[in-house]
């Protein structure tokens, strides 16, 4: 029998709060199993979260099921994780709020009135982002954060629509939110990206321009 | 039934400690329930209170309940809980020692003669600071240390009026006081308070001055 | 009795999943009793893998037991971490995803067309590295990546040789091997080669040229 | 009845491996009791040791019990840890090879032959070491390093002799011992070192050199 997504968002929440993702009642991930979406409450402590204090929702964002403490409420994303389901046909998508990212997203190259791109080269961890190898770059959309999260809506529809090779969309000073075809591969992407901002971060911080070396060049100091 | 403030506050220690919050006995959290405050003991490893090594005190301070091993020591900073549980009517207040915020009050500004200022803006998680959206400016204030940790009741009481918008006060060098209508948002507070003292110091540490880009901004590089 | 290889497997890759080694489903072990060498599978979270999730194969790379569950795969490292059993007759090799391995190799000298090299002396835990004591230079080949990881075996291959000293070979931009007379042993090296790395990394960013410091030398500030 | 002092050393290497204090096989804590001392075994992974692992040797290093598993060897540190047993009346004495502490010793400003001095000063943590208020001085005496660990006993010696106010001595690119009236003592000091090697350490990183303040001076920017 299948395991109930609502315990596997519950362990998979601990497990984003080891990993710095969820502090601070931030974050947080949603499931779909057909037309159920399975989701985390908002505004609490995400690492605590039980299996019972999950929403269920269709596609359109009504509410099927509700937990049965009234004091819970749907988080506001639940508008952007739905755009990745409708979009992209995901099975999974996770919100992070890692520190990692949200340097990253400071470095951001605007191309747009409210979007910016992070580009991602060379590092053996991008082969763990579907349809991207060693060599290939990966272009990360960044968005420009809004008062309101559910503000975010249209420009990561549009951030969505425009690079249709990200499995995930980042919001300026704010987080990321990474999707995949289920819970596994909606994780394990977004180790992926946060291990390549981590990366490219601690390059910077240390003065160090780019890593990319070929046979070619002459040897980097 | 309720659980036993006692247990939530061993469990809470635990917590800190793996998040670095409370190590070499440092730091704790006291809990309000009615006119009742439990309170951890001082100079004890954080991580291994027992839930009956706890003090119970009165609004004023004066102990209500002592734990039955007589080494146990009511905390020097019983005061300082104190201040929050009756200036902002709290319902828990924490110290922490994270070296985050530790670092981050060596860049605060001064203000007054024992009185600093940190301001954080657009950052995402400080929307789980109560009161502050991602446009707001959050003042933290930051009280010079003093030799002995109770001979900051009075600039600390200071900084509490005088930035009535503030959850916390920092102390410099030392660490900081987080409080909040009860333990789950005093620690969420925290955390979030934690998150942007390390997104900052960062920046810092990577030579960038501000990441505040508006949309009519020329990219940053 | 001895202890299945496979439990091994599976609680190892648990300890480097909270090391930071094997996020995203990158690195993992494989150890070698008599003729059969047990490997973990491959594109999996390698924390939650289980002892029956292993391949068996012979010291040729032949699959002489398959795991249940179809849908797993045999690692596309398996003859890199075959050059090791076969050219150092190593008793356990693991692969490392590390950033301060990662970083590291940015930084390493070139020496030939695919080969590099870093070198690390001083230090107490180079002790902690076969046949090497703490005045000895200790000399980590870095070979370039590929885009396929199998076509690194010549390239690994040779720097095995060409470093008769060295337990590890890493991979720019990508990560490291590592390998033991035992699992243990692959363990411990693979730290203590990720402790220098992480010290050095340190230093580079706090513009610290160099930690030699000799009794006859002038001291360091 | 007391808890086994072997028990504790088991539980307390879990503690250090945690805090990264004890990777490689390197570092470890002997508990004194009486005239018997109790010491984890050497070049084994500390994170495993079991109980019945430890040696226990009296205060001239004389092996009273060995366990029973005979590859288990003491540790070359014996005489090290005796030192402190000795010239101190220690019940507790720890080593640790982290790496906050291995890169500050690389700042430590030479005052003899092989010997040199860290000074910390105006960290609210300095008052978890014993004999310090927030504004002392804390000098932690920092002896060079030697190729084997026994000859470091001479330095170490007249280290404690010359700084009687500190209950630790480092080794340059090495590590730190650490003693006090008993094992919390012992542990709680060793965690108030690191945590100002850290918060030293970073500022240097961020191009910080002072972090002093007072009401007097103008403001830090």
């Amino acid at each position: 029998m299948e395991k109930d997504p609502r315990i596997t968002i519950a362990e998979m929440c601990q497990n984003f709060y080891q990993l710095g993702w969820v502090s601070g009642t931030g974050g947080g991930i949603s499931i779909r199993r057909g037309e159920k979406i399975y989701m985390a409450p908002s505004g609490v402590e995400k690492e605590k979260i039980l299996p019972e204090d999950c929403f269920v929702v269709d596609m359109k964002g009504e509410v099927l099921e509700s937990p049965r403490n009234a004091s819970l409420k749907l988080t506001e994303c639940a508008p952007l994780f739905l755009s990745a389901f409708e979009l992209r046909n995901a099975g999974a998508v996770l919100h992070s709020h890692s520190s990692n990212v949200v340097l990253m997203t400071m470095l951001a190259r605007r191309i747009d009135e409210d979007l910016s791109v992070l580009e991602f080269t060379q590092l053996e961890m991008l082969k763990g982002i579907q349809g991207h190898g060693y060599y290939d770059v990966f272009e990360l959309p960044v968005v420009d954060n809004t008062a309101r999260e559910c503000d975010l809506t249209d420009s990561l529809r549009k951030a969505i629509d425009r690079f249709p090779n990200s499995p995930a969309v980042a919001v300026r000073n704010h987080g990321i939110y990474v999707w995949g075809p289920d819970e596994v591969k909606a994780k394990t992407q977004a180790e992926c990206i946060d291990f390549v901002c981590e990366v490219y971060w601690k390059m910077r911080s240390a003065g160090i321009d780019s890593h990319i070396a070929t046979a070619a060049q002459p040897a980097m100091r």
